[in-house]
């Protein structure tokens, strides 16, 4: 018998029928003799509708009422899940964040939980029931006001209540069958993962991989909580997220666990930067006092004639004009030429903690993108990654290459499951 | 200045655009200097749309989820009103009824107010803020679960925060201009009524008048809160439900307030009932155990050759099958004949505080419904009211013709503005 935590996100409880056909997957780990804690996202696009709702209110609303409005999603989906459960002859109870014990801090919108004290959770799972919670909540106990978590608030919800309950493991469901080597839309010979550490998940996450969170991975990887991504649509086993081997794993780590990359960053160049000490702190400072988190940065050789240089840099594409405005008005005293705005590159990272002991990786990869034709315009590397830019246009082609150069296309007999097929 | 609670039901806030035009006539409260605190139900269909989600989901639902559930509908409203007061540069911030301190009992689905605490509420309107409360719902202390008030729970909930917060008045909006003296949909010459006295208004939400209910009078009149019923459409002043006389209103009372209407009632004769001492009293504890409450009750004169009598009495014709089941149920020790079951009664009740004091009211009623061909049925009366059973199709005609015998009807030139037509 074991404590597990299992996510379901808003596609998994879209409808009543889909809130029953999880409510059975519930029961049937409550049946098998488990204790069962339930964190339930708002069904389907109920939080994009409760947007638009305040959009037709007002362009500028408040957060604390924002963060109220979008939580009153969770309180449907969680409701319903229980009475469904409830309805299969298993007891269910339905907890909001605040009575769950997630407690926040007071950035309405995007709070952090700062503590878990899930008394009520233990006393309900204590009695035999499954307990439901709100995914996405929590309470900013100063005022007792709700907040939102912001983007990926409930597998972090769900982590959170792993840790703090020691749970055997934490099942994040979603439409895919796990953790796979790269994007199977984008190669079709891509594997499902068996296992991953969560320093390679961690890697992936930042550089595209959209299965988990970043947060999410963080806390589970602080507190050591096991997370099991696999699908709500198959029983199949998906990808542990652990660093603990598997019963029966070579303990020894494969090289790379996988190629992530990502469309959405942009590069800008500021052009004709004095080639003096001070410079590009303050570009890097104007830049962070905009609220922008940069990525990966180059400088160029200086040309020793003009006693100039140019510094490039990657960020999130949406905070592209920020950034752009940002330095412009700050542009007489950086004292630079110009500024050249590119949002049409793409990221390629390659990703395995084994790459830490094995030398050659970089050569590998870039004979590999060479010999496919791909110019490669920045690099940037940790201890288990490396990322290039390259152009958008020829970024899928660079992931495939990469993807057969390091051996990691499945063999044909390997079947490949992915989306929400209901398969 | 003053503070006054408003209460604004579902169609007040049925979109966004109603969501802006209820948000203009806060702000306006509050920019002429007064204090103000709203209560909002949910917007226009959510609740039964709700009730409908989980009715796909079990049968059965557990009163506590299905409480959880039904609150998520004040959530979205009474955040978006918030959102909307504060764009217009009114402050305005949104609490739930745990918030604001609505303690009840744990009757789930139908829990009634045993205490209210509004500290949260009045620290918001010291600090000049408009506080926005959820109506219909609270919380139950010995869980902190979320209890929901039942039928016409927002305007209890608006009337209770009245009273804890010692509001000079308790403004309940909705789509008419206030209490008639009769429904203007049978009688078109229907008067809006100035002021009507707790008495009166409860006798009139007894006897099937539908702009306030019951329980809401009650706790106004407990507390000695005014109310004032108008309309959401216009700025005309509707009725006042207190028993203090208006400024330069005649203080003696008229005599007759109003005409009610009731169809929802049915009528059950249990025939050949054993005319000895305590068979009437059985028949009645047999009805009170299936959990139903009766009206009117009419006893026959014994017929002296048989020693049986008939006992007829009214009740919810919803409530008609459970009653039935369980006289039937004790036919044998009860030892009637047989039962008779009509729900195709009307009831008239004639409400007046100034009835007290005037003998004939009665006979001018009697001789009104005689000139108009009505046959009465049971006649039951209390200090202040009158009522009539009647055949339901003539109902409306009996109706007219009382409210034109007792002089209510409007002279030519005063205007009836009835119904949610936006005048």
């Amino acid at each position: 018998m074991a404590l597990i935590v299992q996510k379901y996100g808003g596609s998994s409880v879209a409808d009543a029928s889909s809130i029953k056909r999880v409510a059975k997957r519930v029961a049937e780990a409550k049946r098998a003799g488990h204790d069962v804690v339930v964190v339930v996202s708002a069904m389907g696009d109920t939080t994009d509708e409760l947007i638009d709702l305040a959009k037709q209110v007002t362009p500028l609303p408040p957060q604390r009422e924002m963060d109220i409005l979008l939580t009153a999603g969770e309180r449907i989906s969680m409701s319903l899940l229980a009475m469904a459960i409830h309805n299969l002859g298993v007891d269910a109870k339905s907890f909001t964040g605040q009575q769950a014990g997630v407690i926040t801090d007071e950035t309405y919108g995007k709070a952090r939980i700062i503590d878990v004290t899930p008394s009520r959770i233990r006393d309900t799972v204590a009695r035999g029931s499954v307990a439901i919670v709100a995914g996405f909540q929590g309470v900013n106990p100063s005022t007792n006001d709700v907040t939102t978590l912001g983007r990926g608030g409930s597998d972090t919800t769900a982590v959170a209540l792993a840790a703090s309950l020691k749970a055997d493991v934490c099942e994040i469901y979603t439409d895919v069958d796990g953790v796979f080597t790269a994007d199977p839309r984008i190669v079709p010979t891509a594997r499902k993962l068996d296992r991953v550490s969560y320093d390679e998940m961690l890697e992936l996450a930042a550089s595209g991989a959209k299965v988990l969170v970043l947060r999410c991975v963080e806390y589970a990887r602080r507190y050591g909580v096991p997370i099991h991504v696999r699908s709500s649509f198959t029983t199949h086993t998906g990808t542990f997220v652990t660093d603990q081997p598997a019963e029966g794993e070579i303990v020894e780590q494969p090289i790379i666990a996988g190629v992530a990359h990502d469309r959405s960053e942009a590069k800008i160049t500021v052009v004709g930067v004095p080639d003096v000490p001070g410079k590009a702190a303050r570009i890097f400072e104007v830049v962070a006092n905009a609220g922008v988190n940069i990525d990966m940065i180059v400088q160029n050789v200086s040309v020793a004639a003009t006693g100039l240089t140019d510094i490039s840099f990657t960020l999130p594409a949406t905070d592209g004009a920020a950034a752009t405005a940002a330095l412009s008005e700050h542009q007489p005293d950086i004292g630079f030429a110009s500024l050249q705005y590119d949002d049409t590159i793409g990221k390629l990272s390659l990703i395995g903690a084994g790459m830490r002991s094995h030398p050659g990786v970089s050569a590998r990869l870039f004979a590999a993108l060479s010999d496919a034709g791909v110019n490669i315009e920045m690099i940037s590397t940790s201890e288990i990654r490396i990322s290039v830019v390259t152009r958008s246009d020829s970024l899928d082609e660079a992931v495939r290459a990469v993807h057969t150069a390091f051996d990691l296309d499945s063999t044909e007999d390997e079947a490949v499951v992915y989306g929400g097929t209901g398969r």
